[in-house]
Protein backbone atom coordinates (compact mmCIF):
# COMPACT_ATOMS: atom_id res chain seq x y z
CA UNK A 1 0.00 0.00 0.00
CA UNK A 2 2.20 2.90 -1.33
CA UNK A 3 1.25 5.86 -0.83
CA UNK A 4 1.17 8.06 -4.25
CA UNK A 5 3.24 11.26 -4.16
CA UNK A 6 1.07 14.45 -3.23
CA UNK A 7 2.93 17.40 -3.93
CA UNK A 8 0.86 19.53 -1.67
CA UNK A 9 2.78 17.68 1.33
CA UNK A 10 5.92 19.82 1.27
CA UNK A 11 4.87 22.91 1.49
CA UNK A 12 2.67 22.00 3.88
CA UNK A 13 5.40 20.37 6.21
CA UNK A 14 7.26 23.94 5.80
CA UNK A 15 4.40 26.24 6.93
CA UNK A 16 3.51 23.93 10.15
CA UNK A 17 7.72 23.61 10.83
CA UNK A 18 5.78 23.87 14.92
CA UNK A 19 4.93 20.65 14.80
CA UNK A 20 7.66 18.85 13.37
CA UNK A 21 10.86 18.39 15.71
CA UNK A 22 14.47 18.64 14.36
CA UNK A 23 17.18 16.03 14.85
CA UNK A 24 19.25 18.89 17.57
CA UNK A 25 16.07 18.84 19.31
CA UNK A 26 15.58 15.11 19.62
CA UNK A 27 19.13 14.51 21.03
CA UNK A 28 17.55 16.78 24.11
CA UNK A 29 14.65 15.00 24.68
CA UNK A 30 14.18 13.14 28.34
CA UNK A 31 12.55 10.04 29.65
CA UNK A 32 10.39 9.75 29.13
CA UNK A 33 9.72 9.59 25.78
CA UNK A 34 6.54 8.03 23.59
CA UNK A 35 7.89 7.06 20.25
CA UNK A 36 6.36 5.71 16.55
CA UNK A 37 9.05 4.47 14.14
CA UNK A 38 7.30 5.12 10.91
CA UNK A 39 3.81 6.67 11.45
CA UNK A 40 2.82 6.29 8.19
CA UNK A 41 -0.14 8.77 7.68
CA UNK A 42 -0.22 9.22 11.49
CA UNK A 43 -3.34 7.95 12.46
CA UNK A 44 -1.91 5.70 15.62
CA UNK A 45 0.34 8.86 16.83
CA UNK A 46 -3.12 11.12 16.31
CA UNK A 47 -5.47 8.91 18.08
CA UNK A 48 -3.04 7.63 21.02
CA UNK A 49 -2.36 11.58 21.39
CA UNK A 50 -6.23 12.33 21.58
CA UNK A 51 -6.53 9.58 24.28
CA UNK A 52 -3.56 10.44 26.45
CA UNK A 53 -3.91 13.91 26.64
CA UNK A 54 -1.39 14.47 29.40
CA UNK A 55 1.26 12.37 27.39
CA UNK A 56 3.63 13.61 24.19
CA UNK A 57 3.85 11.39 21.21
CA UNK A 58 6.34 11.89 18.63
CA UNK A 59 5.80 10.22 15.56
CA UNK A 60 8.70 9.50 12.59
CA UNK A 61 8.62 9.07 9.49
CA UNK A 62 10.53 9.94 6.15
CA UNK A 63 7.87 9.85 3.57
CA UNK A 64 6.94 13.33 2.92
CA UNK A 65 3.64 12.29 1.83
CA UNK A 66 2.56 10.00 4.65
CA UNK A 67 4.32 12.92 6.51
CA UNK A 68 2.00 15.61 4.82
CA UNK A 69 -1.11 13.93 6.12
CA UNK A 70 0.04 12.96 9.48
CA UNK A 71 0.86 17.04 9.55
CA UNK A 72 -2.67 17.82 8.21
CA UNK A 73 -4.15 15.59 11.10
CA UNK A 74 -2.30 16.94 13.59
CA UNK A 75 -3.05 20.77 12.42
CA UNK A 76 -6.83 19.88 11.41
CA UNK A 77 -7.30 18.26 14.83
CA UNK A 78 -5.95 20.66 17.02
CA UNK A 79 -3.67 18.52 18.49
CA UNK A 80 -1.01 19.99 20.82
CA UNK A 81 0.59 16.60 22.17
CA UNK A 82 2.03 14.90 18.85
CA UNK A 83 5.09 15.87 17.08
CA UNK A 84 6.37 14.58 13.69
CA UNK A 85 10.24 14.18 12.88
CA UNK A 86 10.69 14.01 9.02
CA UNK A 87 13.41 12.15 8.03
CA UNK A 88 14.98 8.76 8.80
CA UNK A 89 14.37 6.43 11.89
CA UNK A 90 18.02 5.37 11.79
CA UNK A 91 18.92 9.13 12.13
CA UNK A 92 16.60 9.65 15.39
CA UNK A 93 18.02 6.25 17.08
CA UNK A 94 21.40 7.47 16.88
CA UNK A 95 20.67 10.94 18.80
CA UNK A 96 18.44 10.11 21.12
CA UNK A 97 19.91 9.63 24.76
CA UNK A 98 20.58 6.56 26.66
CA UNK A 99 17.48 5.07 28.75
CA UNK A 100 15.07 8.01 27.60
CA UNK A 101 12.07 5.83 25.60
CA UNK A 102 9.22 4.91 27.71
CA UNK A 103 7.75 3.55 25.25
CA UNK A 104 8.75 2.72 21.27
CA UNK A 105 6.00 1.67 18.84
CA UNK A 106 6.69 -0.21 15.65
CA UNK A 107 3.16 -0.44 14.12
CA UNK A 108 3.54 -2.21 10.65
CA UNK A 109 6.43 -1.29 9.95
CA UNK A 110 7.59 -2.36 6.10
CA UNK A 111 8.81 -5.82 5.52
CA UNK A 112 11.39 -5.15 3.09
CA UNK A 113 10.99 -8.50 2.02
CA UNK A 114 14.11 -9.17 -0.49
CA UNK A 115 17.35 -10.38 1.45
CA UNK A 116 19.22 -7.93 0.69
CA UNK A 117 17.34 -5.34 1.67
CA UNK A 118 16.74 -6.79 5.15
CA UNK A 119 18.98 -4.38 7.00
CA UNK A 120 16.65 -1.88 6.73
CA UNK A 121 13.93 -3.48 8.81
CA UNK A 122 12.73 -1.24 11.51
CA UNK A 123 13.75 -4.54 13.63
CA UNK A 124 17.35 -5.28 12.43
CA UNK A 125 20.32 -5.78 14.87
CA UNK A 126 21.53 -2.32 14.04
CA UNK A 127 18.52 -1.01 15.22
CA UNK A 128 17.35 -3.40 18.47
CA UNK A 129 21.36 -2.67 19.00
CA UNK A 130 20.09 1.25 19.47
CA UNK A 131 16.64 0.53 20.86
CA UNK A 132 18.38 -1.20 23.74
CA UNK A 133 20.39 1.44 24.53
CA UNK A 134 18.00 4.16 24.22
CA UNK A 135 14.52 2.67 26.47
CA UNK A 136 14.60 2.77 29.79
CA UNK A 137 14.70 0.10 32.36
CA UNK A 138 10.68 0.72 32.61
CA UNK A 139 10.46 1.02 28.87
CA UNK A 140 8.85 -1.02 26.48
CA UNK A 141 9.14 -1.79 22.75
CA UNK A 142 5.81 -2.48 21.10
CA UNK A 143 6.30 -4.01 17.44
CA UNK A 144 3.03 -5.14 15.74
CA UNK A 145 2.72 -6.57 12.29
CA UNK A 146 0.77 -8.66 9.82
CA UNK A 147 3.71 -10.03 7.99
CA UNK A 148 4.49 -13.38 9.68
CA UNK A 149 8.27 -13.21 8.18
CA UNK A 150 8.85 -10.44 9.18
CA UNK A 151 7.50 -11.20 12.91
CA UNK A 152 9.57 -14.35 12.30
CA UNK A 153 12.88 -12.37 11.55
CA UNK A 154 11.79 -9.57 14.09
CA UNK A 155 11.20 -12.43 17.15
CA UNK A 156 15.10 -13.94 16.32
CA UNK A 157 16.54 -10.88 16.29
CA UNK A 158 14.67 -9.63 20.01
CA UNK A 159 16.16 -12.67 21.06
CA UNK A 160 19.49 -12.86 19.60
CA UNK A 161 19.59 -9.30 20.76
CA UNK A 162 18.91 -9.90 24.48
CA UNK A 163 16.10 -8.06 24.95
CA UNK A 164 13.49 -10.26 26.86
CA UNK A 165 10.11 -11.20 25.24
CA UNK A 166 7.46 -9.79 28.09
CA UNK A 167 4.74 -10.70 25.80
CA UNK A 168 3.73 -12.76 22.28
CA UNK A 169 0.99 -13.80 20.39
CA UNK A 170 -0.21 -14.22 16.96
CA UNK A 171 -3.33 -13.02 17.19
CA UNK A 172 -3.99 -10.15 19.04
CA UNK A 173 -7.80 -9.70 19.20
CA UNK A 174 -8.65 -6.86 21.85
CA UNK A 175 -6.48 -3.95 21.84
CA UNK A 176 -4.64 -3.46 25.04
CA UNK A 177 -6.13 -0.47 26.91
CA UNK A 178 -2.60 1.85 25.83
CA UNK A 179 -2.98 1.09 22.18
CA UNK A 180 -4.98 2.16 19.18
CA UNK A 181 -5.22 0.83 15.86
CA UNK A 182 -3.41 2.20 12.47
CA UNK A 183 -5.01 2.50 9.11
CA UNK A 184 -3.55 -0.94 8.55
CA UNK A 185 -4.73 -2.96 11.50
CA UNK A 186 -8.53 -1.82 10.99
CA UNK A 187 -8.13 -2.97 7.20
CA UNK A 188 -6.15 -6.15 7.98
CA UNK A 189 -8.66 -6.75 10.80
CA UNK A 190 -11.90 -6.14 8.40
CA UNK A 191 -9.79 -8.72 6.05
CA UNK A 192 -9.90 -11.46 9.18
CA UNK A 193 -5.75 -11.34 8.64
CA UNK A 194 -4.19 -11.94 12.05
CA UNK A 195 -2.16 -9.25 13.41
CA UNK A 196 1.24 -10.44 15.08
CA UNK A 197 2.43 -8.02 18.70
CA UNK A 198 5.55 -8.59 20.37
CA UNK A 199 6.61 -6.23 23.69
CA UNK A 200 9.59 -6.58 24.51
CA UNK A 201 12.04 -4.75 27.11
CA UNK A 202 15.46 -4.98 28.78
CA UNK A 203 16.56 -7.87 30.81
CA UNK B 1 7.77 -28.78 47.46
CA UNK B 2 8.84 -31.94 47.36
CA UNK B 3 5.89 -34.62 48.07
CA UNK B 4 6.55 -36.48 51.48
CA UNK B 5 6.22 -40.44 50.60
CA UNK B 6 3.29 -41.88 51.18
CA UNK B 7 3.54 -46.18 51.67
CA UNK B 8 0.25 -46.57 50.31
CA UNK B 9 0.75 -45.13 46.96
CA UNK B 10 2.27 -48.24 45.43
CA UNK B 11 -0.15 -50.53 46.37
CA UNK B 12 -2.83 -48.57 45.87
CA UNK B 13 -1.97 -48.30 42.08
CA UNK B 14 -1.31 -51.73 41.86
CA UNK B 15 -5.25 -52.24 43.06
CA UNK B 16 -5.97 -49.68 40.45
CA UNK B 17 -3.74 -50.57 37.25
CA UNK B 18 -6.95 -50.42 35.31
CA UNK B 19 -6.88 -46.51 35.82
CA UNK B 20 -3.03 -46.79 34.55
CA UNK B 21 -1.16 -46.94 30.65
CA UNK B 22 1.67 -48.70 29.82
CA UNK B 23 4.09 -48.10 27.37
CA UNK B 24 3.09 -51.04 25.33
CA UNK B 25 -0.74 -49.82 25.28
CA UNK B 26 1.11 -45.88 24.77
CA UNK B 27 2.62 -46.75 21.40
CA UNK B 28 -0.44 -47.96 20.12
CA UNK B 29 -2.46 -44.80 20.63
CA UNK B 30 -3.50 -42.78 18.29
CA UNK B 31 -4.52 -39.41 17.41
CA UNK B 32 -5.82 -37.15 19.01
CA UNK B 33 -3.89 -37.66 22.36
CA UNK B 34 -4.29 -34.93 25.19
CA UNK B 35 -0.99 -35.50 27.36
CA UNK B 36 0.53 -33.92 30.33
CA UNK B 37 3.77 -34.72 31.53
CA UNK B 38 4.38 -34.31 34.61
CA UNK B 39 1.07 -34.33 36.23
CA UNK B 40 2.00 -33.74 40.23
CA UNK B 41 -0.45 -34.86 42.00
CA UNK B 42 -3.08 -34.46 39.00
CA UNK B 43 -5.22 -31.24 39.92
CA UNK B 44 -4.59 -30.38 36.62
CA UNK B 45 -5.45 -33.33 34.51
CA UNK B 46 -8.47 -34.33 36.92
CA UNK B 47 -10.06 -31.16 36.43
CA UNK B 48 -9.66 -31.22 32.38
CA UNK B 49 -11.11 -34.36 32.24
CA UNK B 50 -14.09 -33.22 34.21
CA UNK B 51 -14.64 -30.24 32.05
CA UNK B 52 -14.12 -31.99 28.77
CA UNK B 53 -16.12 -35.45 29.21
CA UNK B 54 -15.86 -35.96 25.35
CA UNK B 55 -11.87 -35.70 25.81
CA UNK B 56 -9.34 -38.20 27.28
CA UNK B 57 -6.39 -37.22 29.10
CA UNK B 58 -3.43 -38.89 29.96
CA UNK B 59 -1.05 -37.89 32.79
CA UNK B 60 2.68 -38.82 32.73
CA UNK B 61 4.28 -38.92 36.23
CA UNK B 62 7.41 -40.87 37.58
CA UNK B 63 7.13 -39.94 41.43
CA UNK B 64 5.40 -42.69 42.97
CA UNK B 65 3.56 -40.77 46.02
CA UNK B 66 2.52 -38.30 43.14
CA UNK B 67 0.96 -41.16 40.83
CA UNK B 68 -0.48 -42.27 44.34
CA UNK B 69 -2.65 -38.82 44.68
CA UNK B 70 -3.52 -38.56 41.21
CA UNK B 71 -4.88 -41.89 40.93
CA UNK B 72 -6.84 -41.59 44.15
CA UNK B 73 -8.58 -38.41 42.59
CA UNK B 74 -9.55 -40.79 39.36
CA UNK B 75 -10.86 -43.00 41.43
CA UNK B 76 -12.61 -41.29 44.15
CA UNK B 77 -14.33 -38.53 41.70
CA UNK B 78 -14.82 -41.27 39.21
CA UNK B 79 -13.59 -39.77 36.35
CA UNK B 80 -13.74 -42.12 33.04
CA UNK B 81 -11.76 -39.74 30.95
CA UNK B 82 -8.07 -39.75 32.21
CA UNK B 83 -5.56 -42.30 32.68
CA UNK B 84 -2.36 -42.40 34.34
CA UNK B 85 1.28 -43.40 33.12
CA UNK B 86 3.66 -44.20 36.14
CA UNK B 87 7.28 -43.43 34.84
CA UNK B 88 9.21 -41.58 32.81
CA UNK B 89 8.01 -39.04 30.31
CA UNK B 90 11.15 -39.23 28.65
CA UNK B 91 10.11 -43.29 27.43
CA UNK B 92 6.58 -42.37 26.85
CA UNK B 93 7.57 -39.79 24.30
CA UNK B 94 10.08 -42.11 22.42
CA UNK B 95 7.36 -44.77 21.81
CA UNK B 96 4.33 -42.30 21.10
CA UNK B 97 3.42 -42.81 17.56
CA UNK B 98 4.25 -39.27 14.84
CA UNK B 99 1.82 -36.71 14.55
CA UNK B 100 -0.79 -37.66 17.43
CA UNK B 101 -0.60 -35.38 20.28
CA UNK B 102 -3.14 -32.62 19.79
CA UNK B 103 -2.03 -31.11 23.18
CA UNK B 104 0.75 -31.52 25.06
CA UNK B 105 0.69 -29.63 28.62
CA UNK B 106 3.91 -29.07 30.42
CA UNK B 107 2.60 -27.19 33.84
CA UNK B 108 5.21 -26.00 36.03
CA UNK B 109 7.85 -28.71 35.40
CA UNK B 110 10.42 -29.19 38.18
CA UNK B 111 13.63 -26.49 37.17
CA UNK B 112 16.20 -28.41 37.80
CA UNK B 113 18.38 -25.45 38.55
CA UNK B 114 21.44 -26.87 38.49
CA UNK B 115 23.52 -26.55 35.00
CA UNK B 116 24.49 -30.24 35.19
CA UNK B 117 20.83 -31.30 35.67
CA UNK B 118 19.51 -29.25 32.86
CA UNK B 119 19.07 -31.90 30.14
CA UNK B 120 16.37 -33.04 32.66
CA UNK B 121 14.14 -30.41 31.92
CA UNK B 122 11.13 -31.01 30.05
CA UNK B 123 11.49 -28.53 27.52
CA UNK B 124 15.98 -29.51 27.13
CA UNK B 125 16.46 -30.63 23.55
CA UNK B 126 16.37 -34.39 23.65
CA UNK B 127 12.11 -33.47 24.85
CA UNK B 128 11.29 -31.03 22.39
CA UNK B 129 12.85 -33.16 19.48
CA UNK B 130 10.60 -35.77 20.42
CA UNK B 131 7.80 -33.20 20.77
CA UNK B 132 8.00 -31.98 17.61
CA UNK B 133 7.63 -35.55 15.98
CA UNK B 134 4.98 -36.37 18.37
CA UNK B 135 2.60 -33.42 18.44
CA UNK B 136 0.19 -33.18 15.07
CA UNK B 137 0.23 -30.50 13.13
CA UNK B 138 -2.85 -28.90 14.32
CA UNK B 139 -1.33 -30.03 17.65
CA UNK B 140 -0.02 -27.54 20.28
CA UNK B 141 2.27 -27.80 23.39
CA UNK B 142 1.43 -25.40 26.42
CA UNK B 143 4.05 -25.10 29.22
CA UNK B 144 3.65 -23.02 31.96
CA UNK B 145 6.08 -21.85 34.68
CA UNK B 146 6.64 -19.36 37.60
CA UNK B 147 9.84 -20.41 37.39
CA UNK B 148 11.50 -17.50 35.15
CA UNK B 149 15.20 -19.00 34.75
CA UNK B 150 13.30 -22.25 33.38
CA UNK B 151 11.16 -20.24 31.26
CA UNK B 152 14.42 -17.66 29.53
CA UNK B 153 15.89 -21.41 29.23
CA UNK B 154 12.62 -22.94 27.43
CA UNK B 155 11.90 -19.95 25.15
CA UNK B 156 15.25 -20.48 23.74
CA UNK B 157 14.97 -23.85 23.60
CA UNK B 158 11.70 -23.88 21.29
CA UNK B 159 12.98 -21.41 18.86
CA UNK B 160 16.13 -22.82 18.38
CA UNK B 161 14.25 -26.32 17.66
CA UNK B 162 12.48 -24.62 15.11
CA UNK B 163 8.82 -24.48 16.65
CA UNK B 164 6.93 -21.76 16.41
CA UNK B 165 5.78 -19.75 19.04
CA UNK B 166 2.42 -18.97 19.17
CA UNK B 167 1.91 -16.85 21.99
CA UNK B 168 3.85 -15.62 25.27
CA UNK B 169 2.79 -14.55 28.40
CA UNK B 170 5.01 -13.38 31.57
CA UNK B 171 2.39 -12.22 33.54
CA UNK B 172 -0.92 -14.98 32.20
CA UNK B 173 -3.78 -13.47 34.56
CA UNK B 174 -6.75 -15.07 32.73
CA UNK B 175 -7.48 -18.55 32.13
CA UNK B 176 -7.80 -19.42 28.93
CA UNK B 177 -11.41 -21.50 28.26
CA UNK B 178 -9.26 -24.82 27.25
CA UNK B 179 -6.81 -24.92 30.57
CA UNK B 180 -7.64 -25.27 34.58
CA UNK B 181 -5.41 -24.27 37.37
CA UNK B 182 -3.02 -26.52 38.75
CA UNK B 183 -1.97 -26.32 42.71
CA UNK B 184 1.60 -25.17 42.26
CA UNK B 185 -0.76 -22.20 39.59
CA UNK B 186 -3.52 -21.59 42.45
CA UNK B 187 -0.67 -20.92 45.48
CA UNK B 188 1.33 -18.87 43.07
CA UNK B 189 -1.34 -16.86 42.03
CA UNK B 190 -2.40 -16.46 45.95
CA UNK B 191 1.10 -14.93 46.70
CA UNK B 192 1.19 -12.86 43.69
CA UNK B 193 3.39 -15.10 41.65
CA UNK B 194 3.88 -14.03 37.80
CA UNK B 195 2.68 -17.25 35.67
CA UNK B 196 4.93 -17.52 32.46
CA UNK B 197 3.02 -19.00 29.90
CA UNK B 198 3.96 -19.90 26.19
CA UNK B 199 2.65 -21.78 23.26
CA UNK B 200 4.36 -23.51 20.72
CA UNK B 201 3.36 -25.73 17.20
CA UNK B 202 5.29 -26.98 14.56
CA UNK B 203 5.84 -24.36 11.58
Amino acid sequence: MRTKYKPWAKPFIEEHNDKTISLEEFALLEYPIYLEIGCGKGQFIVDMAKKNKDISFIGVERNVTCCGFTLKKIVEEEINNAKLFVGDGEKVVEVIKDNSVKYLFLNFSDPWPKKRHNKRRLTHDNFLKQYKRIISDDGYIIFKTDNVELFEFSLDKFIESGLEIVSLTRDYQQLDEFDTMTEYETNFRNKGVKINRLIAKRK
